[in-house]
């Protein structure tokens, strides 16, 4: 069985977007090597990317253009590279690289995903997929990373989440950008 | 000038207080000594205790009482000690020792209360307050407790904050029951 992880930004108030659903406001100007070093790391490995429709366009918008190669080179590759899941009932047809549009029942496809063979499966954005997700307990690691910032309003990730799931802190790292990684798993 | 800090618990979710405004989730019956003693120690210091009136009135009815003294003896013997001050237009009179009912405008009193001399002050709880003084930028230090708990619905401490102030990340502590301390300070 593969593992089922979320990797977001956070705002200090808990919003992975804000008010108008953007996630831009985590990508300041300020620049931090150690962190890009870290993202970069993350976009080098093996894994699979789940993601809800919204996400998915924001995402295939981006990462294959000729900007984003031009901002973030090891980042653009590793997108483009990986494979992609988008779970999407409105989508016909997805144009990214490396992507199957998944139309079922999100808890019962996952579960099938999970249970094939391949590299670990990462959420990124997709909230609505990631509560959902989080409810049925499939998920197996939250790696959130809370950013220096107040947004005031916006949207959590966890928004159906109805049980009070605790959690396992296994980990956590501070950047010198003010973002901090934490890393949890479900509580046994 | 003295200091005017916050010090709060909040969720994953970002919520200092549940959909019922109650705080006790963040108070898990995990024993951790040393997160036993980093609470204790902030209770043994100085410092002046700032509160609107619902977690006044919530504080109130429990740090005085036996049972609170028998639970938590030194963090009840500090809360007890510490002057305190309570903003409330409706309140007439308060009760708890060490503790001035203050009716005037919120920042404007805040203001003169920075520049009186004593020691340093400390919001606890009193999301409505944190709000407003971290809109008039008068917050000189944010400590904020990320635990390790899914709320699902909730408030933040930060809904009236319009201008997506930036904070300085100045230290981060994780303990072994999964909480993560997180201090601020505005950026400059």
């Amino acid at each position: 069985m593969r593992k089922l992880g979320v990797f977001n930004n956070v705002s200090l108030d808990g919003y992975f977007v804000d008010a108008n659903g953007d996630m831009r406001w985590a990508y300041r100007d300020k620049p931090d090597a150690e962190w890009n070093a870290f993202v970069a790391g993350n976009a080098s490995g093996e894994g699979e990317l789940l993601f809800g429709r919204i996400t998915y366009e924001l995402m295939a918008s981006y990462w294959p253009t000729p900007l984003a190669k031009q901002n973030m080179p090891a980042v653009a590759e590793g997108m483009n590279r990986m494979p992609k899941v988008v779970f999407s009932r409105t989508l016909d047809k997805v144009t990214w690289i490396n992507t199957k549009l998944v139309k079922g029942d999100l808890a019962t496809e996952v579960r099938k995903l999970k249970a094939e063979s391949g590299p670990d499966i990462v959420i990124l954005g997709s909230g609505g997929i990631v509560s959902q997700l989080a409810q049925e307990g499939l998920i197996d690691e939250f790696q959130i990373v809370v950013n220096p910032i107040i947004l005031g309003k916006g949207r959590t990730m966890f928004d159906r989440v109805t049980q009070r799931p605790t959690l396992k802190l296994t980990k956590s790292r501070a950047f010198a950008n003010g973002n901090v990684v934490l890393n949890y798993e479900p509580a046994a």
